[in-house]
């Protein structure tokens, strides 16, 4: 029978390949029946779907499983902090990358924003998202939280985490249909309608899809009891951070 | 300090608080904008969001913290299930007639079915909702499975259980995207276009936020562990189910 860890770490593989596809599916979905990519005009808006599914999701949801890489259990924590911390922090620039775009092609064609409630969701995946992240560098990075605070933390932040990934799929599905709604409208630009389904509403409500089984899995993941890094926050190996590198707070 | 069983039936009380807040603002917006409900015409489809938002959120998530209550802890286990199994059903029952007024209402209009990613994703919803309740009928409530199949089947339905849910928010958040996108726009029916939010726009974001946060709530108060009901299957308390009241398989 298959080790725990090597289905961890198969599962893992899988994880990346589904986020792999998630972007370059819409990527390709932006190439052949969007106009590409640009920085001015109707295809700077393009940027926003990849930006967002690579970074607050993709990314987001490849971080969020680190602590649970069988191989990070052993040694002193602080690198996978620091990749931890590296990885949503790649994230959070590739997501205000995908809202500057948005927000550009907005204001460039005279368009409101934030009125939809797939902006509402985004908006406060991201704004959850800045919070979390901060919190989290002040009290497990930086050395000034003590043992006590980072241990009454580390389950809300766990939770939040798990939330802010929720967010933001629920936050992605109702853009995918959101924009399929406005590009397939025979009426404004006399394509073929959402409804009679042609191949790019088919591609991105698959995308939809594999975008669910991703979450799906990171969820599945790091709920999983026996992939949970075991605690070790016992008061012997209980030690300030960044003073020695054995700081061994379970998260 | 308040104590956690207190705290979580307070939260319980919150939850069918904003259960409740949820179906009657919802209600009130058909009431208000949409024509109020009927059984043919245009107004057939306004039980849709009801019924499923009913159905599938309100009562399913009301039903999956039934084990949580701290008073189901002592005594015979069956009533409980019993509860659950019913209010499952009946949350199955009000989603199917929200599917039906649907589908009845595009039949009747000659709009096409199954084409937004909204309707995947709910479809997808109610499809897993119907295994999960069928597997769990056979599994936990009739007398055919051993003690190990429902141990080992228990953490599939629990999780299983939490992601139907977490579908069911984002399929209702795309659904709601949605019908405000077609509902206001100004070629069509001369309304005020969703870009300036008008009142009902501004509303149902806001459900459209509730029905996240009575989501978010839910899944906390299934995950925290202090109030999982505690595991009392070891084998002096293993009996066959319906032949005696002791069963106590944890769920």
């Amino acid at each position: 029978m298959m080790k725990s860890s090597s289905l961890f770490c198969l599962l893992y593989l899988l994880v990346l390949l589904l986020g792999f596809l998630c972007i370059a599916l819409t990527g390709y979905w932006v190439q052949r029946w969007r106009g590409g990519f640009a920085l001015q005009g109707s295809a700077l808006f393009n940027w926003h779907p990849v930006c967002m599914i690579t970074g607050l999701i993709v990314l987001y949801g490849s971080a969020a499983l680190v602590y649970r890489l069988p191989f990070s259990w052993t040694g002193s924590k602080f690198p996978w902090k620091l990749l931890h911390a590296s990885l949503t922090l790649a994230a959070f620039i590739v997501s205000v990358l995908g809202l500057v775009a948005v927000f550009k092609f907005h204001n460039d064609h005279k368009f409101p924003n934030l009125y939809s409630l797939h902006s509402w969701l985004g908006l406060a995946a991201v704004g959850l998202f800045s919070c979390q992240w901060v919190t989290a560098l002040c009290t497990f990075l930086l050395p000034w939280a003590s043992i006590w605070l980072r241990n009454l933390y580390k389950p809300i932040h766990v939770f939040f985490g798990m939330m802010i990934l929720t967010l933001s799929v629920a936050a992605a599905l109702a853009g995918i249909n959101e924009k399929l709604i406005f590009s397939l409208d025979p009426r404004i630009n006399g394509s073929l309608p959402y409804a009679s389904l042609p191949p790019e509403a088919c591609l991105m409500n698959a995308v939809g899809i594999l975008i669910v089984v991703f979450g799906l899995l990171v969820l599945w993941m790091l709920l999983r009891p026996t992939w949970q890094r075991p605690d070790l926050s016992g008061p012997e190996v209980r030690q300030p951070l960044l003073e020695d590198d054995e700081e061994e707070e379970c998260q």
